[in-house]
């Protein structure tokens, strides 16, 4: 079966990484969200003195990258040894980007690690502003480059 | 401060919902992940017969649903009545779009019980499909819908 | 479907219960575990003296029926009202017999929080035995009695 | 027992709250921590400007009180409706005061809430100045108020 | 003490594993489910077609092996590396039979982890199937091999 | 930034742990709870006999150790290779001291492990309590000892 996940009857199962060797893990994604001017305004105007919205959402990206294998079932549990969140101001169309960098010496990849934080990270701005726009818009999760295992370095 | 979730002095709280009513509140959310015309036709193939990407899928959506307050800083624990998630297969698009209605009889809105849900459902999908398909990308996670509550009925 | 927890397609979800009526509801379960005399006897020491197996093993159980609907994915979170947990000594099988007695004000019964309860009760306290006894075997996980609810008193 | 988590028989349970009236509760509970004056500087300096000590540790503290009856075996699980975390700062002592406000509408009380807030507010501060300060301490932790419940009104 | 949990005085602890290698161990663990025939029919006919209950108790199964550690208090948390589940149908006792082996690379063994798996997968089935046998009976959780570590090959 | 947990632009990261050797790392942090003498007695009654509230909350005090990185946003997940946990009855103060000693293999210190299990600890002696006495107060929770990694050992 070419999809991992799933053995040869097609049954799932969380799949075997004990023999693999444990070695530096990168994994960085993506990902933004749209709004209203005002909204993005307000936004802005926050990290700089009061009420800072990308402040919080870090840190709900930050936990969130640790809770992934509780979140998605078939992912392995692994301890990060690393998690940085940055958050770029796209004023040109009223966006903000979340890009996660999480890291690991382990027996498999963190992308799904860094995909969720990116998700709660940018749900969590949803959160925080939806008083004041319900039509916020998330786009564009993805992966942007993986380091380390036996695939190697993968870029987007 | 227009955004709630900030006193006037800009600190976060967990705004007060104890006066609001026990009324019934709706939330509907929708996501698309797109990926490789052959990624598609292999998810295709499973949920008919073997390797159900979308029953996996369904079950992470629905577990997310229920620990949305733990993930997203200021969200108020909600006891859901309801929660449903549909997955539409767009063949032109290789696309599948991700749709969950999350219910409640409670005193605040639901909106981020079925973003949670949507978002982990799509997240799900890549992870078991990511070693076939590194490049998927989740895109349009928005609120369609809201009933219940003291701001009545939003349509996006 | 009279499997209630998949729609008319075979879709599992959360089923609706928000029109269903906030009523007293209980549930009554019980399990045993199996293991050799000298294991049985020096459980019976400890609770009298020292090293208390089943005063662990008590609140492992208490605190696993809070966690019910993120451990069950179908299963609606309910703010248990009422939890206790028994331990009966049966000497002539070198068996203890668990009995959880879970109760809510709520929309959906409680069974589930007391199965689970039983459950996390008696792997417990294989956890606390195992140095000494591998074999030991959980029996007979059951629901005794049920209460409240549309579908009324069902004793098994 | 007048340790109404026990029984008459002296076993632990989760007390029997179904009979009581669902009232509007408040806890407010308070604590501090204590530091060298150059830890106290710099945290101070955070809060206006950058690295926001201050703000982390009200998303730990309100995060926490969400968590309160999956850490404290016997505590109900209580949907909260609200929760308020002030710092203080006490340039005198090198110290800081974090008070937390806690509420709910329900059948028992929330200082568990309130008080396992504070701390891991606390515990929060700590953490993120222990690289420069291992020293520090927490002192005072108590519960300074409470309302609702047959109870009624306690001021420490 | 020969209940390694509890140290000279009888007090639990979680015990030194610190000074053990880090080797591969396996744990394989078992349990049935019984039922009345016509819900065995039902779910054999879901697992072919549609509602199917196995899928999800299969992750549900997976999904619990990962929090042993939170439920089991004196458990250590180890980053599991494999989880398979299996299921068997025996129609003759209108029986579910559920097998799962775990492995981790760590200093102690997977026996909770498995024996949980079972617990969590069996208590699944019961959930989505309650509403036409509340009488199902859950029996036989046992373990039936277990690999690594000083204490070496164990077999029921 | 002194303040390790942030970067040079003051915003908050789970720093880079990654290229740190695995060694053995101990931390052992202490509190109190001071209460009524009267209160004070019925806890030494119940560990003799009845009533076990040191016993109870020697496990909420473990189990909160294991999950320290939930809790405190920027704290790293470490499987933890031993905890336990002793209280100390000070008769002359009625307090009870709650020392924890946490340990790892691995590439960051156990600090907050440790506190986090004394606060956890004394909490569950409140809520066991706070029926009689809900006056109690906690005090002096800090590191007394730790030990292993770059910066060696530290004392109190």
């Amino acid at each position: 079966n070419p999809l991992t996940h799933f053995d040869a009857d097609g049954q799932a199962h969380m799949v075997d990484v004990g023999a693999k060797a444990e070695t530096r893990r990168v994994a960085i994604a993506t990902g933004r969200i749209l709004m209203q001017p005002e909204t993005f305004a307000m936004i802005r105007a926050g990290t700089a003195k009061k009420g800072d919205v990308l402040g919080i959402a870090r840190i709900a990206a930050i936990q969130a990258s640790k809770r992934s294998s509780e979140l998605i079932p078939l992912c392995h549990p692994i301890p990060l040894t690393r998690v940085t969140v940055d958050f770029e101001l796209d004023e040109a169309e009223s966006a903000l980007r979340c890009t996660v960098n999480a890291e690991t010496v382990g027996r498999t990849g963190v992308e799904m690690e860094a995909l969720t934080a990116v998700s709660l990270g940018l749900l969590t701005i949803y959160d925080m502003c939806k008083a004041v726009d319900r039509g916020m818009r998330i786009e564009g999760i993805q992966l942007l480059e993986k380091l380390g295992g036996k695939s190697g370095h993968w870029k987007a």
